[in-house]
């Protein structure tokens, strides 16, 4: 039996979000229910709520960094008890059988994942996000949010630790490798935390260095701005992966020319407008770029258990989900230092 | 002692090319002096005789694709004699003391490799071309043409060939892995003979089926027009890698449709203006766009004998040099198969 919950819902594209009721399936023999505790803000949400990826289907309950508590198990699941911390993240299925689920990639998977809000479930129901009460999602979609980590500064990891982890991971950040971060918001206060935590050196950079004491505590080795046209021939040919985080346009071939042999930039943020890049940008020094999102299940769950061995969680700002329309206009001005986090009891 | 060596030369950016005459450098103990018998013509001599590459330095004589045969060898030259079967391609020299040079990717010299034409040798003078009847070398930057191989169509390899070779072997090409070469000219009928010769599945993207009798006889599988709009539809990611040889400017974004997941597209020509690519293109398969230039003198080698075991030379039109001009023309125009190659005994 369908279960009644409250959410904060998008109902068109220029209204605030506002209070309402959604339905969440019965749970099947495979289904988690969650009751949710914390949901993060990502800027996508955002993009989605407002109509800015193309035409949402409104009311929308938007939010894909969910944290929370197990509330009920199917028949036949066997990783999850009632009880358990759990986590859900971008996705919430897949085919399931194309060879990109398969090797753990659900992101690729051939016939598109799922996403938690804005997809559309197997049972043919839109499927709603995590500003709401509770959730029920596959197990195979659950991850376990390991004891060393709080609830609410694990939510935003769901979608702004993978999305920096995932990268890194893929293109070999590490010992000896040079990382730099472009930005320092939501998904860049991840990705230095994580670069560094992988023994990478880590470069913010920054257009100003207004938060640089911050970047270096989260643990960047340097800190440059990137208002000063002296970073640019300061650090030419200097990095072997740029993490590009930032949604405004850029320079991209002034940050392709920080890239030494063999390097790559790469975007995880989503620009609105197409980017500009030259081929002799990329010609001269065998350079890449390229584009990365979220990562697979199974890496999300290493990322997980990753920052839960080495002490690394999101920088929060906790609100009420009445505050959710401000922490909008908030983020859009950059205004939060890293993550806005909605605390859902607030919905009762 | 400095010898004069009949040449081509460039006067001015607006100007047809006209005969001169040129210093060698006397050979030194690490040199080499090699008689020019072929010269091919490579779409870089153009921009740069015509000044579209930055400032030329004029009178220049160009041409990197250059075979011939050892005239004279240092005292201290060891793996070459009078009377070898060489060739030169686009560098002539490097510091040799970086970490691409130590690792055989002069290309990528740190402090920039000397260029055959345009640049300045370690003796101070600005180098000098192929298009010339004999040229001056250090042995570390001479290739050896093996026996399989006619000096007129081993020429285009010193420069198209290993253009094609290097991001072939780089990303991977072979056994398994779909590549498709978009272009099939002086660059793409080297890519399609080197990819199916590595056992790669081989589609060539050309504007029309003009040239595809041609395109499957040197090995390619499939071949599609690209003004077809069907064609991006059929073949969507359905690629691992895509090397773009056309210097035109092309939609980067729909040909990024054609990858799939993790597939590269690089660019192996130079476009004068500068492409628009969107970020979404990239993000959704993690997809590289990425570029690459020549290849280390090692591999070259590599590449010239890769050639002669598999029976694979560059299809050319032999010219006398004073055609040089007309077929500067008619490489603007297309309208060559696949490669003009200057017979230099016409210099005489």
């Amino acid at each position: 039996m369908p279960t009644t919950v409250k959410a904060y819902a998008a109902t068109s594209a220029t209204e605030p979000l506002t209070p309402t009721t959604i339905e969440r399936r019965d749970v099947g023999p495979r289904d988690v229910r969650i009751d949710i505790t914390y949901a993060g803000i990502c800027h996508s949400d955002i993009h989605t709520a407002r109509g800015e990826w193309g035409a949402t289907n409104y009311p929308i309950v938007v939010g894909h960094e969910i944290a929370g508590v197990v509330a009920e198990v199917g028949s036949e699941v066997t990783r999850f008890a009632v009880g358990d911390r759990v986590g859900v993240g971008c996705m919430v299925d897949s085919c399931g059988e194309c060879q990109y689920c398969r090797r753990g990639d659900e992101q690729y998977c051939v016939k598109g994942n799922i996403q938690t809000y804005g997809g559309v479930g197997k049972d043919g129901v839109p499927t709603q996000g995590g500003y709401s009460q509770a959730i029920v999602v596959t197990e195979d979609f659950v991850l376990r949010i390991p004891d060393g980590l709080e609830l609410d500064v694990a939510a935003p990891l769901l979608c702004a630790g993978i999305t920096l982890y995932s990268p890194l991971r893929h293109w070999g950040a590490g010992p000896g490798t040079r990382v730099a971060v472009v930005g320092l918001g939501g998904l860049g206060h991840m990705g230095v935390q994580l670069a560094h935590a992988l023994g990478a050196e880590v470069t913010v950079l920054s257009q100003s260095l207004k938060k640089q004491e911050e970047g270096l505590r989260l643990g960047a080795d340097s800190y440059f701005a990137t208002s000063d046209p002296d970073t640019f021939t300061r650090l030419a040919a200097s990095f072997d992966l740029i993490l590009n985080t930032v949604s405004a346009s850029i320079d991209v071939d002034a940050y392709l020319s920080l890239l030494d042999v063999d390097g790559t930039m790469v975007n995880v943020g989503a620009p609105e407008h197409p980017q500009s890049v030259r081929a002799f940008s990329l010609l001269m020094r065998r350079i890449s770029f390229a584009g990365s999102t979220i990562g697979g299940i199974r890496e999300t769950q290493e990322m997980l258990d990753f920052c839960a061995e080495h002490g690394i969680a999101a920088v929060i700002e906790t609100i009420g989900v009445e505050q959710v329309n401000e922490a909008y206009e908030r983020v859009l001005a950059s205004d939060v230092r890293y993550r806005f986090v909605i605390d859902t009891a607030t919905l009762a």
